[in-house]
């Protein structure tokens, strides 16, 4: 997963906004619209994960449409390119909101490594023959989830 | 662009939680979440075309691996299967937030065609040369939210 440089996105971010005397507030801005964007991703997850656990716990009808549907975008949300998303200098504590630790950097291959994790874990759901097969699947993706909140998330803010 | 019916994903976003004591509410609440997840869509396609728009109007410096970064998410936003976001009963004035026209579902194709336009046009940016040649690209870029909005998008509420 390829980095950019804080300077080079908060440059980015602030759409020529900025000026001198208002950097300091602008600059917070950027940042926040960072995390923002990362947590609307995170929110996508969640929801495609929603519709394929309520398939595998038999609360919504198994239909190989909607489970391929809704673990296909969950694969390609996965497979977000992180450069754009998780930039320096937007860990927790550095910016509202933010729960990332500075493992998220400093450990930047694991990291990546989860994000592949659960790209692998969605890509098993789609196919899937019956709820079972999903519910199969739902362990690795939730599985993955957990393992990388666990290391790279941090407590509620 | 397959579709769902309303009563297939309103049963899936429930979860299980809903009792029928507690219908109404629980059934408004999953139809808020299909349309937060898709403003989550809107947010983070907005986010990467600022990115790129940055880089168009030389407020950030050109970088080919950001704007590639940036680009193809951008198309893989767009590529995302609609099929578990714009479900029917969904609209503007079904649901709270909404600003999605009838349209999106009574011209369906015409509606998924406005996000292979933007799918083509981020494609467009993938390697571009210089500024220069994302700036050409986001005239289409821009292009397409405008003309997607304007055919699909309501006032806003």
């Amino acid at each position: 997963m390829k980095k950019f440089t804080k300077s080079a996105i908060v440059v980015a971010l602030g759409f020529g906004l900025v000026t001198s005397a208002s950097f300091a507030a602008s600059h917070s801005s950027v940042e926040n619209k960072t995390v923002a964007a990362r947590h609307a991703q995170m929110q996508m997850i969640a929801y495609h994960t929603g519709v394929l656990g309520a398939v595998a716990k038999g609360e919504m009808e198994f239909s190989a449409d909607m489970v391929s549907a809704a673990a296909t975008n969950l694969r390609e949300l996965a497979k977000l390119n992180g450069a754009t998303l998780w930039v320096a200098g937007t860990e927790q504590g550095a910016v509202d909101g933010s729960r990332a630790k500075t493992e998220v950097w400093s450990d930047a291959a694991g990291f990546a490594a989860k994000f592949t994790e659960l790209e692998n874990a969605a890509s098993a759901a789609i196919g899937a023959a019956d709820a079972g097969a999903v519910g199969a699947a739902m362990a690795g993706i939730g599985g993955s989830c957990k393992s990388c909140h666990e290391g790279y998330r941090g407590p509620k803010n």
